[in-house]
């Protein structure tokens, strides 16, 4: 069987993508844990039921999309066989043997499905060239607004805001901005849910250069929203460090309307402060202009652990 | 500057990859070693100048074209900034950014450049959608019938076919077959060449889970016009495997004709017997139907030391 799976912890982009290439490539679309609101906010929208979860990559063959880490592959990848990776993030695997990989450095995964889909180039990595519904346009749309914070993060490119105007005209969406308010609403829901749901929500764990680093992010409207469960955040994260052996966990607080994130650093924080050559205050800073882990935490990080 | 650079020891598809490329991408191509005689008579053949030596990746802009692996990369290749790698091997290089990495399991780097050209998809990766020229057509389908040997190697695929007629089609060549024995012609006089030549000839070192094996292929129309060099070869191979560390050297002698090779196992050569399952005799044997290091030597290889 030829399943289709995003990463761990799924955003929307991740479960968009999922759907949209199972659509195109005949394949089953698995996710790998629960929605967040935001993204069933957009399933329920466009109609389209929840991608079943997958466990295990026994006996399939894996379509990787939104990924390359090994650490947000499904636990057992290496028991099915990876035949493709669709992605926009960093190279994070060695294969042993030559697949399919396409990643381009855009701001969400959906906008090089989209690309394809508008060059006719979906032959190109074995994919059926069928027409896009509106429902399938839909969520690529709602893929590309929510990974780019409605084109206002810094991984944002020209071909986002291209490929997002074709796919709301495809997908009978008159009004991008209003839709986009109405996913960043969906989405800040998050604050009113627990602190362990919050801490996982978008939660990643990366292995640089043999160090066990967490990040997770969390996206608000209004940072003010989650102030007082942000004690109970830094008490859970402390714990995840000693517990699950993190050097270092990183957790972004992401202010959407004032651009910039208040980071929370628990373990080894002085990497953090050395990496960003910054100071931290009671292990937390603000850090103006900060909207993307993939573009401006991880780089850094991964330059900083290589040289340590 | 931006350049356009493939493999050290370049064979026909690293160079003439390289050349297409930065015809298209407005960049210098490069090359990290000397030509050998099938690539030169390419170059001849369509009067395209060699690309100049590149040593160092300082300053420069990376176009990486025909490998992944760092270890066949420009030594200082992280002085540069790799921005795109266009390939047809497994995926060997962890990247620190999210880059334009585009690979696909086709027998030739040059079928996938031609599929971004007839499909109007050069633009996907941030190159010109200029006319190909007779010229370029010339080197592209040099490249995949070098590559396949003449859609011998297993590694063919039917893009391979399909785009090799289409820039036969573009480049003037009538006989397909007639112009691919004259390039096997070229190829072989490499059997005239010094045993230290002939080693060096096609050479790539791998680093498979911490450890360094080397391996070699040279192919020949006739086995037998190596046999009397062979001892010569062993010789150096042996001193090759002491002076440079490696733990374990593997050199095929591949027979195009007989479509099988004989390899030559130097250092731990009791690693390539569990591998692959086989008893060696005086550290040779022959094995039928194996003609390509990509897809028949590194996997068995990478998946023996992953579990070593």
């Amino acid at each position: 069987m030829k399943i289709v799976v995003g990463h761990k912890n799924p955003d929307t982009d991740t479960i968009c993508s999922s759907i949209v290439m199972a659509y195109f490539m005949d394949a089953k679309p698995g996710r790998q844990g629960e929605l967040n609101p935001e993204t069933k906010y957009v399933l329920e929208k466009f109609g389209v039921p929840e991608p079943e979860l997958i466990t295990s990559a026994e006996g399939h063959e894996i379509i990787m999309v939104d990924h390359t880490e090994e650490s947000q592959a499904l636990d057992d990848f290496d028991k099915g066989e990876v035949i493709t990776i669709i992605d926009h993030h960093k190279n994070g695997m060695i294969t042993s043997k030559p697949i399919i990989h396409l990643t381009k450095p855009v701001g969400a995964t959906a906008t090089i499905i989209a690309e394809l889909y508008f060059n006719n180039s979906l032959g190109f990595i074995g994919a059926k060239n069928k027409e896009l519904t509106p429902k399938m346009a839909g969520l690529l749309l709602s893929a590309i607004l929510s990974d780019t914070v409605l084109f206002n993060s810094p991984t944002t490119t020209e071909q986002d805001r291209v490929m997002a105007y074709k796919l709301a005209d495809a997908a009978g969406i008159d009004d991008i901005e209003a839709f986009g308010k109405e996913l960043l609403k969906a989405k800040s829901t998050i604050v009113k849910e627990s602190p362990e749901k919050i801490v996982q929500y978008d939660f990643k764990e990366f292995n640089m250069n043999g160090n066990k680093i967490g990040i997770g992010q969390v996206e608000v409207v209004d940072a003010a929203d989650l102030e007082q469960k942000e004690k109970e955040i830094v008490d859970i994260l402390k714990r995840k460090v000693v517990d699950e052996n993190y050097r270092m966990i990183v957790f972004a607080i992401t202010d959407v309307l004032k651009k910039g994130s208040k980071v929370l650093v628990l373990g080894n924080s002085e990497d953090f402060e050395k990496a960003f050559n910054i100071k931290l205050e009671n292990g937390a800073a603000f850090m103006e202009g900060v909207m993307s882990r993939k573009k401006q935490l991880v780089p850094p990080l991964e330059e900083f652990y290589k040289n340590a």
